[in-house]
């Protein structure tokens, strides 16, 4: 299994506290060795980095720790194989553009059936079912819609029943974002939380490190941090029920489904 | 007007000592203030780093020109904005998927007039002219080749005409890659120079900075730098004609075309 990791907020924030907790997971406290990576939406442009080194070892993770890159959205994962060799082409987050609009995707679970499933417009770049499905969900879209339609309220369902759909397949636990929303998807085990004045401290599980966000915050900032299990020991995260999608913008819950 | 810096080896070599001469140009040695960004091929995965701001004081082409990541393919470029803000998603090298594979671009010249030509498969992100051409041509390729054909000699001409066609509207030096070639053309100004045994030194016109590639590099190692301007002062680099495409494989030229 892999460990996925979102943030959606109102002000551009760094992620530092929350991949620190993270990247533990990738060989230290957690045995996820196959590689990590992250993506920060700034703008219409998403700034990537990937490696298939284990992240609690990896000088580019480091890097990526100490270095605040301020973002609305971010996305991450950390790998543990499954389907698909330990290499640059399958780790995640994937990335394609759809309407002019840079979107990524990164899953924890398996549904290999899922590669049974022809494609017509995107194709994969390395072997994971992961990607295999993320182009599946895109096709899907731009098929419904060839440009993009005029509201989310359009195109959102459409995620909903897709990610409802490969849910069917076997464990799809996912996050994805055009830039604009960040989407999640939970077929098994995800969890969420709102940070928001007023603020407190918070301390990872993964290791010793603790924030008073009070002190890193303005009044009105919110921001949601979404994760496979609750990166903190003294908060009250929400845990998804099977079946939830929840699409987020600005740290806000704009569009939730719940399963069938 | 930008910088375009590309390499193809036969064997995983890291690119730090052009990349170092490259970057002093970005806000230093040179005027391209207005961001840079990197490609490093790792089989057929692709590792992206962009930043809008100027190279020469960035922290992210500091730990760039400081790990040595080994790769066969490399683009880079630094930017000296014309069509287009300063920002992420104008910065290049451009990305895309086409046939399952990972392709980059990267373009030196102005052909605003490329903006009125519609598209079809492929939306640009930002508001480049470089980035609406990239897309033209995947267009074309995709038009031609729905799947990847059986050989190079079947698409590689379709990106020569269409880099002709291009450079009609004005100056357009670009390199592309999929990940297995490495493209070059010329419209107005490109040089290129392969590195073999007996290896050389090499010292840096842009900083103080020599290596001996005979310490470096093994017997059969071939590397080819392709650069806007040579980058070192006592090496022989040759000079690209006008109209002139290249294309490299592990090194080599494998497919020229020259001028109508």
């Amino acid at each position: 299994m892999c460990e996925l990791l979102g943030m959606s907020a109102n002000t551009p924030t760094d992620i530092c506290f929350s991949f620190t907790g993270l990247m533990e997971r990738g060989g230290r406290t957690g045995p996820h060795r196959d590689g990590w990576g992250i993506v920060f939406y700034e703008g219409a442009g998403a700034r990537a980095f990937h490696d298939p080194n284990p992240s609690a070892q990896s000088p580019l993770a480091n890097w990526v720790k100490a270095y605040p890159i301020k973002s609305q959205i971010v996305l991450s994962h950390i790998r543990q194989a499954n389907v698909g060799s330990t290499s640059l082409e399958n780790t995640h987050p994937f990335q394609r553009e759809l309407w002019g609009r840079s979107f990524s995707f990164a899953h924890n679970g398996q549904i290999p059936d899922v590669k049974k499933r022809p494609l017509n417009f995107y194709t994969p770049i390395g072997q994971t079912d992961s990607e295999h499905a993320f182009c599946w969900m895109l096709d899907r879209l731009r098929q419904k819609f060839p440009v993009l339609p005029e509201s989310h309220e359009q195109w959102l369902p459409v995620v909903a029943l897709a990610c409802s759909e490969l849910a069917k397949l076997g464990v799809f636990n996912m996050l994805l974002s055009d830039g604009n929303f960040l989407v999640s998807f939970c077929s098994s085990k995800l969890y969420w939380i709102t940070r928001q004045a007023p603020f407190n401290q918070a301390s990872l599980k993964d290791a010793q490190l603790t924030v008073n966000f009070a002190n890193e915050t303005a009044l009105h900032d919110k921001v949601t941090i979404i994760a496979t299990e609750p990166l903190t020991q003294n908060e009250q995260w929400q845990p998804y029920i099977k079946g939830e999608f929840r699409a987020f913008l600005n740290g806000d819950s704009l569009f939730v489904r719940t399963g069938d």
